[in-house]
């Protein structure tokens, strides 16, 4: 049982709530109820007294590469194009294997989770690495079948990517951290061939479609001169446009395809600190949330973010999102924090079992600590959780119960032997490219 | 003596320089050598080793109002002209005099100090209570001669104002951490007989003038209604675009305006966080800088951003001026750290005793250390420096030579107590207002 000061149940009603208790069994939420009722009704084994703290769901980081980590601050300053080809594409192709994704995503892991996320969506290669990772450190991972068109060291063509993603969806169909989805890159660099038979796999295993969308304006022009459509109506005419698509980033919309995603029931994934970092363009957020499109939030990864740090996003979320709006209401505090919570679970089809402090769902939290002098005085919980507050303000982290922060400290993973790894990289990377 | 890993003495250069020794004596910068060197020169009465830390000039923040951080998440998600005359105001009238400026000060001093900042340029009332209480935190102090053309609890009209202010001024002239600003609220709130007047007294007193320009399309619209000029030519006619002023937010420039800021030597203080929740507009800092002009950040008060933390706004202004500039290479790394620290000295006239670690100059410091997880790889200590690392990984500060803050902790405030006036203030606020 855990007692906070105020619980952001987030479903039904975003409202802080103050001196409720949060009563766990078996990895499930039981109930969530004033205090002094829950003294009567429950005996609990344990009981996590949080008197200064806010109780909310865990973050849901719906879109990043947890794997690039180990690339985090090896391409500043440069825009997409130059940054796929001069710097990433060719470092993965020198370094990308088994234990260079384990240790970026145990070192992802770590920081997400240190940080308040307890779910993210993965694109990138070695999802079985991926899936393993995830499960020894406890966090939820959906992971994702990527599959683009020209070889890497994970597989050589469309057909040995889908094949090698769905052994590890068939391997993990019973873990109870692991789901997938079906993860092509972008529209730009997988053909209409892989694409149609991804739309019809996903719907045979009933699992979601998560790709790049209108990252930038040159990828639109690029798609018109080459296809003579725009990406989002050449995945339509795929059949792709459907409540499984996960459109990520989005910055480039015109009215009738924001028309088109709400009436799709399509998500779209906003990953604002990388959109600005690249000067990729704007996810009009606020006429999305207008429209009813499921806006969720994702870090993008390591290497254009360059922190795996989703209270930086929220934050960005709403800031950014009021100037694209041009209206100081838009993206108002309870929209960010949705967004990293709820719509992130609806984001990866895991609605029914997190994202909100609903009975019966998956005990997936976060507290956060609110007596630091920087967060004085404290007149609105809600606002300061999106304006004030920073991933070093998160106290605990439960994953389906499990307590695997405390006190800021992971319980459960090794920090040092996690960063000595990542140093090591970092050197053979740095040494590997001569500078 | 200080002996870090990397040193970004900013000037001459702004390279992070490996193993390199700052010596310090009488709060001054005496060397900056290689640490072989420095130990046969200097035998030192304290040695502090910093292995895996960056050092590098303490951050200024040139513009704050840092009474108002009791008012942190007061008026969110509505824009300026809302927040001021429904809620700011109408709070300030009701609650601001000499206790509440101390306390909001000493909160926002705490929450400067720890995150880096080792100097800030303060517009608020009662700076005689700011000057005093800068002194006994011991962090440097600009502090605002604030005008503005209606009665507040500090001053009935701008008479008063503009004595008081120079009675501030007269006070201080010897104070080693103190110097002083004109600071006429914004063009709007001042008339042309109190600017031409402020004017003359800073070409006499020798200060710099600080004031907000051109923070919004409505504050232009307006002032052509009124006058008939945009509010910087109206500045420009009353003689006051000299080396000696500081345009806040300036989110509205024609090219001609930054032609002639350029020309007049004139800076431009952006406050990227605070511009973007009040979806002011945009500061066009890469045209800015491409044209000359120095651009320093500040992060505005705590009531409008809501945290007094420059890490936040030198990675936001990276971010969102590369978005502005619609290119991913405009505001580099180096270009951040170069606004928040010695541009930020140029702002307040500081420019010969902070802002970079050149010998003679002030021994303002910061060290951040690298090896929490969250920041490996170290591939470039600059990149991290704006991109990853944030205020919580400042692991010491000084200001002239006296170490003020050492493993994250502050020596010289009483964190407890500046954090229960905080939060007694809060609860009177809230009761207050009746909510």
């Amino acid at each position: 049982m855990i007692c906070p000061r105020w619980t952001v149940a987030v479903e039904p009603d975003i409202t802080p709530q103050r001196d409720l208790a949060l009563a766990i069994d078996n990895g499930r939420i039981v109930a969530l109820l004033p205090r002094a009722e829950a003294e009567r009704r429950f005996a609990p084994d344990a009981l996590h007294e949080r008197p200064d703290h806010v109780l909310l769901p865990g973050l849901v980081n719906a879109h990043c590469h947890a794997g690039m980590t180990l690339f985090r601050g090896y391409a500043d300053d440069m825009p997409l194009d130059r940054w796929l080809t001069e710097r990433i594409w060719p470092a993965e192709s020198k370094w990308v294997g088994p234990e260079h994704v384990r240790d970026g995503t145990r070192l992802a892991i770590a920081e997400m989770l240190r940080g308040g996320t307890t779910c993210f969506s993965d694109m990138y290669y070695f999802p079985d690495v991926v899936a393993e990772t995830a499960i020894e450190a406890g966090i939820r991972a959906v992971v994702g079948m990527i599959a683009i068109e020209f070889p890497t060291p994970w597989a050589a063509d469309p057909d040995e990517y889908i094949s090698k993603g769905i052994a590890v969806h068939d391997r993990h169909r019973h873990s109870p951290l692991i789901t997938t989805t079906f993860a092509p890159h972008a529209p730009y660099t997988v053909s209409d061939q892989t694409l149609s038979r991804i739309r019809q796999l996903a719907d045979e295993l009933e699992v979601p479609i998560h790709t790049h969308v209108h990252e930038t304006a040159a990828e639109i022009a690029e798609a018109l001169e080459k296809t003579g459509q725009r990406p989002l109506a050449r995945l339509e005419r795929l059949g792709l446009l459907t409540p499984a698509l996960t459109a990520v980033h989005a910055t480039q919309l015109l009215d009738a395809e924001i028309e088109a995603l709400a009436t799709a029931g399509a998500t779209v994934v906003h990953c604002p600190r990388s959109n600005l970092k690249l000067a990729s363009g704007a996810c009009p957020v606020a006429r999305l949330l207008d429209a009813g499109v499921n806006v969720a939030l994702g870090t993008d990864g390591a290497a254009s973010n360059n922190r795996l740090d989703l209270w930086s996003e929220l934050s960005t979320a709403a800031l950014f999102g009021k100037w694209v709006a041009g209206d100081a209401t838009a993206v108002p505090a309870p929209a960010a924090i949705r967004m990293a919570t709820i719509n992130g679970a609806r984001a990866v089809g895991l609605e029914h079992e997190i994202g909100s402090l609903i009975e019966g769902k998956a005990a997936d939290l976060v507290c956060v600590e609110m007596t630091d002098f920087a967060l004085q005085p404290v007149l609105d919980p809600l606002s300061h959780l999106v304006y004030s507050a920073s991933r070093d303000h998160v106290s605990d982290v439960w994953v389906a119960g499990v307590h695997l922060v405390s006190q800021r400290e992971l319980l459960r993973m090794d920090a040092e032997a996690i960063s000595a790894r990542a140093a090591d990289w970092g050197r053979r990377l740095i040494e590997g490219a001569g500078t």
